[in-house]
């Protein structure tokens, strides 16, 4: 008998769902060869997370194998790996993450595939329980699985579903994609019980006696009806004991994540375990993509458009211009290296921040505390109490609202010497909806006693960045995920709290704004008072006061909504009684879909010609 | 010899700090049996912490008696259980939680045996590991101590510290102090975690040999500079296997915490140890009051003004009044019981919102996620995200603020079927700086697609309730704690959303609030046009606009900051055009001290009598 061809697929064109069910093992190696061929192309093109999606490839295949999606609901915490999941649900990624191509995360207006979303990591369980409790309300049966990163799952909100979970009659399957690091190296407590796993000397054994059990188990069926007592026996035979069966949670360890085989052995004992079972999945971050497999920094993890023989980015870098990660990266490092009282917390986006070199220079004063954004403020907060050592706490908007009370309760209400540098402060580009960095100036202004301010230029930023040294009370730096023209020697200038400058005393109208959109106004928006507001919080009120002889004051905002900057200013000018005309524009509060920032600016009507309009 | 006379003391005189230090263990037993009842006769007069403070007074007396406080540094978890330290730190509880008393949490202010403070849970591991660096930084030579509950325990913040700790070289010690109940029941993991070390048969053996141990240690001080050999034979020998040790923990389990001795020697190897320690304490809460002792709903943790004799509530309640939780909490019942595609969640507060009841009632839909702010947050955004089921989310105003990212990243902008019953909303009275409901609505304005409304009397409460089981957005209610006058039989109005009312239409001058302060105004302030903003967001713009005739417009609100509800109505009517003159009187965004609800309003300004001097 002749053996039947493997079956190839042209994933140029999309991907039927229905395609994977009837493919053999080999046939689905294959196919996970070309995924992620076609994920490296399309991030070697459009930029996106690669080494996430790689790693995850094969798991990937085999649950859109082995499972029934998308009656079955899978759930990618993050989301950032799912782009084999994309794929394998009919969608191209062709244009990733541009406004007329998929997001880089799952999304529910986007299939059926995707019964939930995130951006934010940690959230996979508590979601699937949500789902869970929806389907038995609802008497109907599926699975709802949870793919949680390792790092993911050292996060405070996974722990509580986790923690929950143990008195939660309503089953899902969670799997622990294992990539032993995360965005930057993973740490703490998991990380060393991962490790141990991965180390133990009963590895292999453990894994062979389990790959015998599945086996067994590949025969019979019966077990989903079996009594209490039959399932103890059943545990205590299969199951280690550890913090997962602590909690009355099945648990199978040490599946090889990028063998199909063994993987869908492992779903066919989870999905026949009478309750909540946790698969504890080893994979290797970058899988199939040498450069992104050696990467043991996190340089793969979000990359630009790079060229796939070299992997060189595409686009060459201005030699006169740096990113404001840059920028305050630098300010960090030479401050580090003179001052032995400053301590710089970082919550797993050291590479992103370009901070990642710190680590090993100052083990005793920086520390990246991994997705713990609310332990990393109180740990800032405890840090610059006593206000004789001084806090850096560095990290993204969009992450830095996952801290809101500790900001509150322990940073600010304690009035600690804590800078927070908010990094990707404004609209949020091709990483969409869950990633903007336009609310933060609003919810700080919630918060009581908290200085807030953004440059305009470099020079500017090494100024707020020496203010930063001696101010010491809590004060966030925002900036932008933008590139900013190089400074030559910039003597620096001695920056008062709440300072505003004006920058063009021109015409009738004056134009309040602040950042580094500030240097285009004075540039573009000739005939009109431009002025430069610093300080967000607080305010420059002389200044304000001084602009009360002009007929229109205009307040614009292009890195924050209006419940922000505007509605703060907008507060002063009618309590100190300005009579003139008052017009805000500022991005309006909502959600905002990927795309190209200059897009974004456009529909969202803020751009230079719809101020001139207001005007 | 005759036998020293025991030592006594009288607590009506502030305790002498260091006349602890040379008390024998009978003297120490008799001076936690006074602490007990100077905490109970101070909570029956004032009301207080009284469960928790009176579980934790033994295991106070011990830290007091065994380290060197105020040098060594003592944490106490949230801080309502630290009366006694309060006492032996010299304080007086006699005016407690008033504004001329101490508060009723740690309190750097108060003294310098406070080296943090809290209010919210579970921030003291974070809080102890940033004073452990900061102490090391200064090469200095103390212990730092965290004290913190079970539940406290099972919250992500404190887990994030925990996973944190393992990789973290300064050394603190970690007492848990598990009463095996925290506000309300506890649950999930850790519980079940404590539950099996309690129940094991091993308990008493392991006890009888640990005390074998602690003996021998006694004699010698040599392990402090053990090698790493010797250490790990010597946890092999002593420490059990679990969570903590699997982190390279030390850790000491089932230690009697109303034993001072036996604690005082769990504290000596603590302190000896090399690297961190978890110490398991085990306290009975309310410990030395019957009626508390008996207390395993929760009503002894949080209590008014009470009989000590017969336990019963000094205040009598007027028959023609409810609490607003009260009120809340007969809708969530009456509707949960007709209709079946409703859930509601609870973190931890099911008493203090009267709903502890339901729990029994309907487990498949009632869920008490305990110290999980964020988890059940999600878990919310998860059960309503197909709009056919409707999440109730009941939590305080302050709780609330824990789960702000995943309010935006997952309720709001998945725009799931979730209703928040924000309980506590405005003015903290006598909890103070930690525990204000007045910042939720300007945070809430800084997320998109959230709907805020607030009652004024219990008829709006109940029209408010019926609107949101058929609103199917995230819509948000508050209400204060605060009580209100019962309505009798009310016909259901049907509720528009954003609706407002003009309550009275007299002179040039509109006020517009919201909230049962309403119908003080109607009242109080005749000769004005009363305006009750019912929504927050969205508002009533026509209504808005057929004040544009008025004079003068005064934004009014007791129950928010400025940059809240003010703020947002003004950017209205700067938006709108309107011409006349514009005055906002709301809550300073300060953190409030603690004391009498009536007395903040004065402090602040924001009375009547400042509304009319405005005007």
């Amino acid at each position: 008998m002749k053996k039947k061809e493997l079956r190839t697929f042209d994933l140029n064109q999309p991907f039927n769902p229905s395609d994977i069910k009837g493919l053999r093992w080999e046939e689905l190696d294959l196919l996970s060869e070309e995924i992620r061929k076609n994920i490296i192309a399309s991030c070697a093109k459009n930029g996106g997370h690669l080494s996430s999606s790689l790693g995850a490839t094969d798991l990937t295949v085999a649950i859109h194998h082995y499972f029934d999606l998308p009656k079955d609901k899978v759930i990618f915490d993050v989301g950032h790996q799912s782009y084999a999941h994309k794929i394998l649900s009919g969608r191209s990624l062709e244009n990733l993450r541009k406004s007329d191509g998929v997001s880089g995360f799952q999304k529910r207006s986007e299939s059926e595939y995707d019964p939930y979303e995130a951006g934010h990591s940690s959230t996979s369980i508590s979601a699937a329980m949500g789902l869970a409790l929806h389907r038995d309300l609802n008497k109907e049966q599926y699975e709802v699985i949870a793919v949680i990163g390792d790092s993911s799952l050292a996060n405070g909100v996974a722990f509580e579903g986790l923690n929950n979970l143990a008195n939660f009659d309503h089953k899902i399957i969670i799997i622990i994609n294992d990539n032993n690091r995360s965005i930057s190296e993973s740490r703490g407590l998991l990380h060393r019980y991962f490790e141990k796993f991965r180390l133990s000397k009963g590895y292999l054994k453990s894994k062979s006696r389990y790959q015998r059990f599945l086996k067994k188990t590949f025969l019979t069926r019966w077990f989903y009806h079996l009594t209490s007592w039959i399932k103890r026996q059943f545990k205590k035979l299969l199951l280690r004991k550890n913090f997962f069966t602590e909690m009355g949670l099945y648990f199978i360890s040490n599946v090889d994540g990028h063998d199909i085989k063994q993987l869908e052995k492992a779903f066919n004992y989870a999905k026949n375990a009478p309750s909540s079972v946790v698969v504890h999945v080893t994979t290797q971050k970058g899988h199939g993509y040498k450069y992104a497999e050696e990467d043991y920094v996190g340089n793969w993890h979000g990359v630009g458009p790079f060229d796939i023989e070299t992997g060189k980015p595409l686009k060459e870098r201005n030699p006169y211009y740096l990113s404001w990660s840059q920028i305050y990266a630098q300010l960090l490092k030479d401050r580090l290296k003179v001052d032995e009282r400053m301590v710089l917390i970082n919550p797993a986006t050291m590479v992103g921040s370009c901070v990642d070199d710190l680590l090993e220079k100052y083990p005793d004063r920086v520390f990246d505390v991994g997705i713990s954004e609310e332990h990393g403020a109180v740990f800032a907060a405890a840090v610059g109490l006593n206000k004789d050592i001084h806090a850096y706490y560095n990290i993204y908007s969009t992450f830095l609202q996952r801290s809101y009370d500790e900001i509150s309760h322990d940073v600010a209400r304690l009035d600690s010497d804590v800078t927070f540098l908010i990094d990707r402060a404004g609209l949020p580009g091709e990483d969409g909806e869950t990633h903007a960095g336009i609310y933060d100036v609003a919810y700080l202004l919630s918060i009581p006693n908290i200085a807030i301010c953004m440059a305009n230029t470099m020079e500017e930023a090494i100024d707020l960045f020496n203010f930063s040294t001696i101010y010491p009370h809590p004060l966030a730096i925002r900036y932008p995920k933008d590139i900013v023209e190089k400074c030559g020697n910039h003597e620096p200038r001695e920056v008062k709290l709440g300072e505003w400058k004006i920058e063009v005393d021109d015409g009738d109208t004056a134009i309040i704004s602040y950042g580094p959109v500030i240097k285009h106004l004075v540039e573009e928006m000739p005939g009109y008072t431009i002025v430069n507001a610093m300080f967000i919080r607080p305010i420059d009120v002389d200044c304000l006061k001084s602009l009360f002889n002009k007929k229109q004051i205009i307040l614009y905002d292009i890195y924050g909504t209006k419940e922000g900057f505007c509605s703060y200013v907008l507060n002063y000018l009618i309590e100190l009684g300005y009579q003139g005309d008052i017009k805000t524009l500022a991005v309006p509060n909502t959600f905002i879909k990927h795309g190209n920032v200059l897009d974004q600016v456009k529909d969202l009507g803020i751009t230079f010609d719809d101020l001139r309009k207001l005007i």
